[in-house]
């Protein structure tokens, strides 16, 4: 089963070699998915403890979908799988950084990135999509 | 004063031109944060409606710090900070994308990035630096 250690406090936290990481009060870490190849940030999930542990174990990102509630094999579904090359961990252990092989779109939109849109003041523009 | 507008239902919020942030039950979004030169994501914080105003009005990146429970303008005390070039948002507006010109450290490590350690199994690594 997935049995991590507790955080540390302080800057031990930001200082171990060991994982720690630290799930918010849902019992969640934020995760964030990168392209390996070109550097374009992908899109931002959550995982629960199993998640990180089957994202570790098998190379495959794997989430915890809170909409649908359960766990979430990118993927699996779509096709549209994620590859992880390296997985980074933050200061104080409450985000991953997932750098992934990324087939297909990564948004459920299709899209390459959740992040097409670009905000002006209080519009969106869509760059790089026609009109 | 910050009002903005609510979140639409389903995929009309993920193709909406009218910003519409989806702030979480205590009234936060995620923010990451990635270098506009370099590609590299340097860290994830988190934003109330204030600060993401803020962050659109004044160009530099704003964020709400949950352990202090204010308003923290990044590099206000450190004098590392971000002038924002860009802002993306998410398909369902619940995360940001900053792309920023960072001043020194992005980390309160004074590290570059917050995230400077590999997951190795349940162990890290510190890749780039001398043991």
């Amino acid at each position: 089963m997935t049995a991590f250690l507790p955080p540390l406090s302080g800057s031990a936290q930001d200082e171990t070699a060991e994982l720690r990481p630290r799930f918010d009060a849902n019992g969640l870490i934020a995760a964030i998915a990168q392209d390996a190849v070109t550097g374009e940030v992908l899109m931002l999930a959550w995982m629960n403890a199993e998640a990180l542990q089957k994202t570790i174990e098998t190379g495959r990102a794997t989430y915890w979908s809170r909409s649908r509630g359960e766990i979430w094999v990118k993927g699996e579904t779509s096709g549209h799988t994620q590859e992880v090359t390296e997985i980074r961990v933050d200061c104080d252990q409450d985000a991953v950084l997932l750098k992934v092989r990324q087939t297909g779109g990564a948004c459920h939109t299709h899209r390459e990135s959740c992040f097409y849109r670009r905000v002006d003041g209080a519009a969106l523009s869509f760059p790089g999509e026609a009109d």
